[in-house]
């Protein structure tokens, strides 16, 4: 774990009372803090902190973090610290035609992971209905994030939609009102000469990438993304699996513009 | 699945018998293939055949494929044909240092649908013992890669290696004779101002990643990879987990070559 991720946020005498056992569960039972040991913790309102374990009620299955002045040095953490990773300066979304549901669990592990700020499920023409109904996997989505957020130290507070028809994903993107945007969608199909390049060279701050599922994305389905904004790019490689495509658009999009400075357009 | 890899190649009469249970249990029993049904059937030489299914023995558990004068049109297959995939100019390594067996299996998979072309699995500094003993798991590496590219239609013929101590991967690597070559390691920590577009503005025809496991890539481990070629890059994302960070190196590396003619470094 590189954070915790506070329920609540500090009381006045800066304390954390956690009373859920799921969470006395978590840090006593798997991660196996005692009194006095140090972690980080992201507050609510997306603040770090440095809290130090200073009670442990085993049969009220209650904890209590304080702030904490120590070093940070002594946090019972592995590998970088959450402190130390840099926030993303672009917001990234994903719209992700809704796949088998194990996939989806996956997608959006990796998509958290990769800090992407909201994930869209999108009941395609080719989503299967069995796996449109969110039902508990909404829940099990969440909790999701909840752990990759918690393992990666992700600053960036990831949220997932309930699932919605391609009308309404998109009218959800347009409220996104920055005026640097910039929305693409992954094609199998070579289609004209757009590059990610291209489409990126704006220095957008918030960014959309759609993916198909199994089945891809139809061509009506195309043509509404097109309608609003989206383009259509094509990335030279192999055919991906759906679990697979999700994440390599999103690298290849933070890639790109992560070294915006160093390119430029031909041209 | 979108190809068949055939073990051995056409006889005179332009035919492959498969007698191997294998090959007849997933063509017959997984696939569910009927005589007259054709497929895209990859020959060991690389070459991409279109083949009927022309005789099924199922005492012998013996099938023969037969080459075909039909429209691929009828192909048993979804999504996109092997034989439109387009072929990838650059070759790709993969050099992942050992994390824990799962995770491998992982990466190889996604590796392999990405056409990477070689996969040298490092025993590094934090690859946990048991981790780099082979043993079995070489052969369910093979299988893996061979499910990836029947399922992706790769025409990359990938290959995994034995596990190899950092200087026998480097020297491997070193055999490597094509002029155009270019070598990174992904680095957790930001190192200098080397960018990926720099690195591959040379235009290379073969590319190396370097991939650390849990815990990284040690100082020295590093300063060997230096010596010989291998520049740091340090991608400002999040912190990946081991087995995202192998993907989402080579799909930021791909994605950057894919588009060499739409970007010019900047100064």
């Amino acid at each position: 774990m590189r954070q915790f991720l506070a329920p609540v946020g500090l009381d006045n005498s800066g304390r954390i009372v956690l009373s859920d056992s799921r969470d006395y569960k978590y840090l006593c039972r798997v991660l196996r803090l005692a009194v006095s040991d140090v972690i980080s913790v992201r507050l609510p309102d997306g603040q770090l902190c440095c809290m130090t374990v200073s009670e442990i009620d085993n049969g009220a299955r209650r904890i209590v973090l304080t702030t904490s002045d120590m070093q940070t040095d002594s946090v019972a953490e592995t590998g970088i610290q959450a402190r130390l990773i840099q926030k993303l300066p672009v917001r990234y979304w994903l719209f992700q035609f809704l796949p088998k549901p194990q996939k989806m669990d996956f997608i959006i592990r990796q998509a958290t992971e990769a800090g992407v700020v909201s994930i869209v499920p999108v009941i395609g023409k080719y989503s299967q209905l069995k796996c449109t109904d969110a039902g508990n996997r909404f829940a099990r989505w969440e909790k999701i994030i909840k752990e990759a957020r918690q393992q990666s130290g992700s600053s960036v507070p990831t949220a997932v939609q309930k699932p919605l028809f391609l009308r309404d994903a998109i009218a959800l993107w347009e409220q996104e009102k920055d005026e640097r945007k910039c929305a693409v969608f992954l094609s199998e199909q070579e289609a004209g000469e757009n590059s990610l390049h291209a489409c990126l060279s704006c220095s957008p701050s918030v960014v959309a990438v759609a993916v198909g599922c199994e089945g891809g994305i139809s061509a009506e389905e195309q043509s509404m993304l097109q309608e609003h904004g989206f383009v259509s790019v094509h990335l030279k490689t192999n055919i991906l699996r759906v679990e697979t495509a999700a994440l390599y658009g999103i690298a290849a999009v933070q890639s790109i513009i992560m070294e915006k400075e160093k390119w430029l357009l031909s041209e």
